[in-house]
This record gives structure tokens, C-alpha cells and sequence, in this order.
């Protein structure tokens, strides 16, 4: 069987993007049948183990990959947790008591230099390790005491999609079997997202949005990994000055640079996540911001710009839906300004840094 | 005696943040002469404390005292340490097992909502809590078992700048004094703020970038926060996007949307945190950006932009000296796009969150 053609040879721009955000439905049925038994597994170590304080480690997608773990190991488990600055075990050569700590490094790669050198300086500073990856074979997968494969399948477009969906139910599977629970909830995402690729609405808010060049992202709570994660695709997919808020610190000072001329788009799903961005969405409607409402049609007034979300999944799994239209909206945004998405100017697939 | 008169009513713009920013070096003598013995009985309660995980919450400018409070706390102490999400423990309700937390909330008002619920929540579910704030009668205050005063004086410019480096003082006071220190290494800093003033570079800056409609910030490490305090200075008072990103997490995506157009500015103290930013710094000149270097004069390559700081400062310190000139390049980029940095449109300055 011969070898799959390099990307640039066989391929148009954003095409390998495309493919792999069209695989997510396919992807979250895949990981929630035969990847369950081994999550549970996993759950049962670090049960035993009975770590008191979680640290999560991280660059780019990962990183907001990461945050949406530290609210489920916040809310859900009611563990303090943090995310690491991984310079201070590297390049700062910190010596820190990791008792009691779980320590958990995600990674698509697991080839990240830092990320596999402050693993292992965790695990001998006393932690408990895991690995998050898409590289059961990779030197962060073989630096951790505990590895769990997110088996999202090659991801060979620059810009991650499938991987970071795949890392989020992942984290939410592990945090639920770690409670007892059996995974029931997370049945629904195959069909939802499929319903969600299905609409059209985020390619409308591409069109409105061809000529825009500085954006801002906001959500509250678990939605915030979401802002975070479509502004960055936004960034390197368009070269857009992209730019998220926690909803709360975009009314301690960012609020002054927003005007008329660009828009906001704003995360707000059922639930408390949502309902704590009200106050924002009044504050933002005051400027006369130009919004784009994610999620609850509820939330939107008026003519404001809408990319609805199904409704009746749990706020904790939400995350994992939201980014798919935003994924697509990068995309989109992308091709029509004759970028290529799965090449993006100045970057390579795996990020070495030290 | 007659009571000042209300900020509008008198002052011409910016000028209340000018005389903010003067204040620094006498602020920070008048922090390490009667501030020190205070400091140490807090230190004594917590190491009698022996708390094992710290949990920093803050909003907005004093959210960057907080990231560099977690450094000294990683690297300084090794403890693990991680930055509040304080939606988990108010908008969500997480009822998290705090035994062996130090809970540090850092204010300048001690008067936003969310961070007095949750400090008061940190409390209940067993931390030790300790508020930093300007504002010793607040509510804040109140509700933490300890208190810290940084004794800036009232600020009265939307924009902060004294209460900024106050926190950053009071924390490395506190982080010296909890390892046994007496805290002589800060003694020069009064000296070096008012070398720092006396300079102009940061006004040349300002004057080159007078057109400026997007900018990048970054740092590694100490020099992190200042990297995000900067931004945070140039969106509220000159409206620009100004974005920051750690050097390492620029590499993982945003690194495309650099070109020509955008300058760059990065701190590169002397030390670790400079050293780190050496392969940042190749390959923003890899893609033509336009440097402007602030800390090691020996970072800056041919004709690039660049403001000297003095050398000899332990790094840990650098960042309270680092962001003095770059409070002065908000102020100076805001008052000449006619700008009042002192009442930024849209802002209050005690901002409420929930």
C-alpha cells in the first residue's frame, strides 16, 4: 500500500482542516466505545492515589484543553487545582514538594520538549502523572507514570480541531469515572455534533465578518476554554487579531477598547455559565458592541448575529459542541482571505519549546 | 480642610495617572520602611500555618500580581500553586476541600464582589485566607483572616499603575519574609524607579508608535506579568489591541498573525527569564517583526527599538521596575490620540463582578 501523499501535493488549502473537523460526530463515538474500560482504569489509579491538589500543564490548544479541566477538577471533584507555568521546573529549575499532587501534561503530540522535561521533574518531585496525548508512543506518553490516548486519529492540518475536542471529552471522561460515574451523559455528543455541522450558521457569520480584522472572544466558566480556543484559532488561521476575556476581566479594563468596529463574539450556554454573562452582555450592549450570540438563542436580542446551539446537554459537556462552529467559522474566514489553514504562515505541527 | 476636588473638575487628562506613576520611587521607600515588620508577623502565621498548595485570586491589574505571586511561590518556595477561576466557588457553587491552601486575594479597593464571596468561600471550605489590597477598611479585607496593606495611597486614575507595583512589592516582602529573608535585596528599588523616570526612551517609543493599532506583548517567566500588565495599560487607555502571550505560547499558533506591522515588545530581563526568550526572539526576526526591547540592552539587535533598564537587579525583582516605563508609553500613546487615560471610556474604577 503506498504511502499517503504529503499534504501540500495532493491537497487544496484548509482541506485536511475541513476533513478533521468533519470527523469529530465519528471521533466521540469512537472514544466513548472501546475508550471507556481503560479510562475507568485510569480513574481507579488515581483514586487510589488520592491526590489532593491537581496541577494541569499545557501549551496553545492544549492549554485551553487544560483549563477546561481545571473547572471540572474545581466544580466537579471540589480539588484545588491550578495550571502550571512550566519555566519555573524548567528554565527556572524550581525543586518543588509534589506530594499529593496529580499532575496531569496534555499534549497532541507528546513531543513537546518543556512539557516532557517538567512531567518528569514533577514525577520526581513527588507527583502522580498523567499524560493526555495523541501519541501513545511519545516521549510525554513515556514520561508519565500514566498515559491516556485521546485517539483522535492523525491530525495532520497545523491548526488543531479533532485533537482538542477529543482531549476535552477525554478529561471529562476521566473526571467522571474518577466520581463513579459510568459516561452516560457524553452519549448524546455523536448526534449533536452532527447537528451541529449540519447548520449553516457560523458560515454566515463568516461572510458578515469578511473585512473584520480585530475580534474579541468572552464567556464565563466553562465556556471560557471555548473563547480562548476560537480566538487562537482565529489567530492562526486568519491572522486576525483575535482576542479572549474571561467575561469578568473584560469589564476590569478591556472594556475601553471595544467599540462599533469590532465585533464581540460571546459564549453563552444554558446554564450558570451563561446566566453569569448577562451583566456582560448588558455592559457590552451599552458600548454598542456588535455581538455574536454562541449557544442559547435565549441570550441574543434583537437583530444580533446568532449561532444557536442544540439545547439539553449538561453545561460541563457543552464545551465540546461549542468550539465546532467556531472551528469552522476560523476555517471559512481563512479561505476567503486566501489563507491556508493547514499551513498557517510561521509555524510548524509539532511546537518545540524549551 | 477643604476636601480634594472631584478628578474632572481640576486636572487636565492623564494627569492624574502622571502623578501615579511619579509616585513609585517614594512609594516604595516608604512600603520597605515601616511595611517590613508587618510583613514579617503575616509570614510567621502562615509558615506556623505550613500551608502545602497556594491559590492566588484577582482581577484585572491585580490578576498580574497574582501570576507574578505565583512564580515566587513555585520558584521561590517550591509550592505548588495555581491562579482562582473564582466563578468555580460563586457562579458554580463548588464546594472544594481547602485543608493546606494559603488563599491570597490581591485588590486594590478590596471591593469586587465575586472576590469577597469567594474569599469568603476559600474560608469556609477550610483555607487559611490572605488579602492584599490598598484599602485596609474594605470588605475584602474583612473577610480574610489576614490582611496586607500596600500602602500606595488612594488612586484615583481609572488606570492603575502605583497599586500595581505595591502588590508586587508587598508579595515579594512576604515571600522573602516567609523564607526567612529581611528583605534587603528590594532596598535599591526606590533608586533604580527614579533612574527609571528620569529616562525617555519609553517617550521615543511612544512617539514611533503613534499610529499604532495592534501591538503583542511577551515575556517568559518573572517578566510574564509585565508582559500581560502592559497590554492590559494600552487596551484601557490608548484603545489598541494589545495582546500578550508567554514567549513559549506564542510559538504554539499566534506567532502567524505577526507580520511587519505589528510591533512587539519584549521584556528580556537579565536572567533566566531573558535567556528563555532568546529562541522567541529568532524567530520573530525569522518573520521580520518589529522588536522593541525592554530590560537587557544586550537582546536588541542593529537598530531595534529598545528601552534599557538598570542591570544588577535579582530577577525576581526586575518586574517591579520593568512596567514603570511602559505604564509612562500607555499614558504618553493615550494623551496623544487625545485620550483621557484617567477615566477610560466605559470603566469605573472599583469594578463589580459577580
Amino acid at each position: 500500500m503506498p504511502a499517503p501523499p504529503p499534504p501540500s501535493a495532493s491537497t487544496s488549502p484548509g482541506s485536511l482542516m475541513a476533513a478533521e473537523i468533519a470527523e469529530q460526530p465519528e471521533m466521540f463515538a469512537r472514544l466513548l466505545r472501546p475508550g471507556a474500560p481503560e479510562v475507568r482504569a485510569i480513574a481507579n489509579q488515581i483514586r487510589a492515589a488520592d491526590p489532593r491538589f491537581v496541577v494541569l500543564a499545557a501549551r496553545g490548544t492544549s492549554d485551553h484543553a487544560a483549563l477546561y479541566g481545571k473547572y471540572l477538577v474545581e466544580i466537579e471533584l471540589g480539588l484545588p487545582a491550578g495550571l502550571a507555568s512550566p519555566s519555573s521546573l524548567t528554565a527556572y529549575g524550581a525543586k518543588p514538594n509534589f506530594t499529593d499532587v496529580l499532575w496531569v501534561a496534555i499534549s497532541q503530540s507528546g513531543g513537546s520538549p518543556d512539557l516532557v522535561e517538567s512531567t518528569a521533574a514533577a514525577r520526581r518531585a513527588g507527583a502522580l502523572t498523567l499524560a493526555v496525548t495523541n501519541a501513545p508512543e511519545s516521549p510525554l506518553a513515556a514520561a508519565a507514570q500514566l498515559h491516556l490516548d485521546v485517539r483522535a486519529g492523525a491530525e495532520r492540518s497545523v491548526a488543531a480541531t479533532k485533537s482538542y475536542t477529543a482531549e476535552l471529552l477525554m478529561l471529562w471522561l476521566l473526571v467522571d469515572a474518577w466520581r463513579g460515574g459510568d459516561g452516560h451523559a457524553a452519549e448524546v455528543l455523536p448526534q449533536l455534533a452532527s447537528t451541529v455541522l449540519q447548520r449553516r450558521d457560523d458560515l454566515v457569520v463568516a461572510d458578515r465578518y469578511r473585512f473584520v480584522e480585530k475580534i474579541v472572544t468572552t464567556a464565563r466558566g466553562y465556556a471560557y476554554p471555548t473563547a480562548r480556543e476560537a480566538s487562537l484559532k482565529l489567530m492562526e488561521t486568519s491572522y486576525l487579531s483575535a482576542h479572549a476575556f474571561s467575561g469578568a476581566d473584560l469589564l476590569h479594563g478591556p472594556l475601553a477598547m471595544i467599540d462599533q468596529d469590532r465585533p464581540v463574539i460571546c459564549i453563552v450556554p444554558e446554564g450558570v455559565g451563561g446566566q453569569a454573562m448577562q451583566p456582560v452582555l448588558e455592559r457590552l450592549r451599552e458600548r454598542h458592541a456588535d455581538l455574536c450570540i454562541v449557544g442559547d438563542a435565549r441570550f441574543a436580542c434583537g437583530d444580533e448575529t446568532l449561532v444557536a446551539l442544540p439545547g439539553g446537554l449538561p453545561e460541563q459537556l457543552s464545551p465540546i459542541l461549542q468550539i465546532i462552529p467556531l472551528q469552522r467559522l476560523a476555517l471559512t474566514m481563512a479561505l476567503a482571505r486566501h489563507h491556508d489553514p493547514d499551513a498557517p504562515r510561521g509555524l510548524r505541527k509539532i511546537t518545540q519549546t524549551w
